[in-house]
């Protein structure tokens, strides 16, 4: 069988061959890690707009924000649908940042596409396959976040769904697997990282806001993914935490995001001088 | 907050009272527990038929085929689509069985709802909260399987996106989940069915086929099913489990579904005979 | 590879075979289910004989009780030791009943064995192979749990240690794995009983107690751990649930207790008649 | 309570004080990371003396070498046992390395004191509580495994049995937990290494070789634990992989085990770079 996105066992792949793709300027999968970052979801313009600014004077150049929100319980806010996706367009045309957003069903893909630069699968819907075949057939980059039950075969056969169909421009996202410890909301499962470059051509971010729950271990895991070989960091942004809608308790705060894009931007240097020398 | 299928700790059910409702003339989540049996997928009308009639001759009203499958890879056989439904509709009509089959999405569910009389959500598809929110809004009976990832509390969270909308002619299907251990397909986690039983009005029946994925285990884990409480009993039957295009292995033959038909009857007459004596 | 209690591919074996094997005239893997049952652990001569008596009364022949008790923590309290086996001892000497307790190492084993009629391995030492292997050469009855992390072939070959020994008077015990849904406190996995029974020649009991974590899940899950071709049950019992000292939340009351015995005897009964039929 | 080694919600560790301990010149916990190395069995002298100076050559202190090995079947190879301990101490009279082996019962604790330096207590018996109990009367260091099905919290518990004896020469190894997916032998849980640095005093050392099973993903990992803060790492060598008594698939040859040493060197000089600027 050929794959679209993986590799046969015959496969040599000269790594420093990987190119990625570009959107809109950012290339991803690239010899540079990209930063993701904005609020889990879209709570009002203000504070939209208040994190967009602050991640584009970091030098972040992809701004996330949901607005169609797959909660578990039908009683939690469910996202501002349509009305959201009017702020992350305005967010967009005010900062020139790339906006991200999810996508839960096949009949909002068309809407989303009016507004988004790039379309997100959440992690419960990474087996919704009516999904993904739609999003084969779209000429839109799609970030393909790891089902928490999925392994990472089945990652990356649902990754074929898309590809197959054409829609070379895909990348994934590991945020995190369900295990019986409960220490942190899920196990971030580093290892996927360079598991997946030995299997595929997909490029890989890993998102430690959703992974870990925890502001406060966001920092060391996300120096630990790129030391993996990540291709880069996707992280939840809040100016007040506190009072998030939704997931308030792993969202950094101003001053956090700025530590953290301090830190990230060292050991991204550190990564590039040490390939340089190989 | 008032939930429209859980309970809250207040409530003091009368467990006789519980009635489930009627589907042509099936009672689901009454007195009696159903099966549920059919080929995993319908391959062809002959293959179907085969299976109709048999299951039709031992007793059981609810035919199940899949038309529509959600599949791992993408390169196996997805199902035969409408023309898998046309198939089901003939074994309904020559038969006189209601007939169940899943429904992947929320651009199927008018189409589908044109064949059948039970719709399905499969595990992969419990979160797919677009297609349960739709689900709420129509006039159709529909079994929800478990995710093979999700809680107990996760599955009652998903019920309620549809019995929320307005649908309660609704029941859930406990059809194992996901372990460290591999020594069957998945883990039969038969305590959230009386588990279930104490936190909503829910019927739940059991799906051992999908579970342990091997014909030799589901007579013994229906019996255990039927004796923890079970409403139901569902089970892939192939006349060929061999040549099956799916899940062959974990098909009963036809000899085999007799058998399963004369020691679930005894289990079910003896509980029957229990109940009365209490 | 010959096997000591596991079967090879090869093997025919005639089910209706199985002899199980006596203690002190009780026969376990025969054809009557056991109920052992006791309190959690052993907190007082009063406790003790009062479970006892009330045990003895119901017709239980194999008495449980704690004295070494494993504990996640070093600040729990960590059994009565040996002044527990002696009140042991003393319920034995008065009801007749035999007695099964635990043995946590090595070093543990002459002293145990000078009290205890049945020793029993916890699920947290499944894989203490040491002790295996010294249980392999002591002439004295084991019970071996399963790992709460253990697969079933590692089960087997956790047997295989005492077996290869020389030890052939052992059962084993399903007790509940781990999973990522805690509602309830493991998850009990009955397929581990056929499936067991289908690759070894070892009796298989089920322990709803501790799989569970909840008296009120005790009675549906020992019916259904029967109807999957259980060998026994062992429960837990306190004439305080409230006030134990360990595990109350799980214990049965003498009360439920009551009503336990008079629900497993009659699906005992039933089981019977089935085989009979045969 | 107060913990001996756990840190209560009051504590506010000044985490430029944590000091660790010294063993033989070696400081385990302090500001250097250590790197443990050598076969994971002691196969010959011939083989460890390969290892053992090849180790030391790249600038290792400390060796490893299993003497007694728990295995999970009866029929593997179990160690040499004292023959075993009496090579490992010729290689370290020879090389000036530390030696740190296995001990798996109470009973083996006094001779396995007459050949090393550490002891290690593997991740089958985290929850032997009565060995831990022992190796807290002990004056000798002890690294302690994860349960590879342990949490934590669990994992932090059963090192109070440790320290609360009296032992506070004791370091925890993260060694990789059982998930569903076994895309690598077990699934490596970095995140746990910032919050067991939050949690408590103990240093915190990772295992790439047991938890990824496979020698190719050894070095990414390594670094990523490192970037997360870990204060070690632990690999397994082998002069030739291939016919290796125990886990030769993830044991590094000569050469990988250089290649190794390089790259960790390089980020352990970037992280200390890091540590001054703040």
């Amino acid at each position: 069988m050929k794959w679209s996105c993986l590799f046969t066992i015959e496969q040599d792949l000269d790594l420093d061959e990987r190119a990625g793709f570009e959107v809109g300027g950012v290339r991803i999968g690239g010899k540079e890690p990209i930063i993701i970052a904005g609020p889990c979801t879209v709570e009002s313009e203000e504070q939209t707009m208040s994190v967009a600014r602050a991640v584009k004077a970091a030098g972040v150049r992809i701004l996330r924000g949901g607005a169609f929100k797959p909660r578990t319980s039908p009683y939690s806010f469910q996202g501002l649908g349509e009305e959201g996706l009017r702020i992350l367009k305005t967010a967009r045309d005010e900062t020139g940042l790339l906006v991200q957003t999810e996508v839960m069903d096949t009949s909002q893909i068309d809407l989303v596409c009016k507004y988004a630069d790039i379309l997100q699968v959440g992690t419960r819907n990474m087996m919704n396959y009516s999904l993904l075949k739609a999003l084969g057939k779209v000429g839109f980059p799609v970030m393909l976040k790891r089902g928490f039950m999925a392994t990472v075969e089945e990652l990356l056969l649902a990754a074929e769904y898309i590809t197959k169909g054409g829609n070379e421009q895909l990348f994934v996202c590991e945020r995190g697997i369900r295990s019986f410890d409960d220490s942190t909301r899920f196990t971030l499962d580093l290892t996927a990282v360079p598991l997946i470059k030995k299997m595929s051509s997909l490029p890989i971010i890993i998102d430690p806001s959703h992974a870990t729950g925890r502001a406060d271990l966001i920092i060391p895991m996300s120096l630990a993914g790129l030391a993996a070989g990540a291709d880069g960091v996707m992280v939840e942004v809040h100016p007040y935490p506190k009072k998030a809608m939704c997931d308030g308790l792993q969202s950094l705060s101003l001053d956090m995001f700025e530590e953290f894009m301090g830190k990230v931007r060292s050991m991204i240097s550190f990564l590039a001088s040490q390939k340089r020398e190989e």
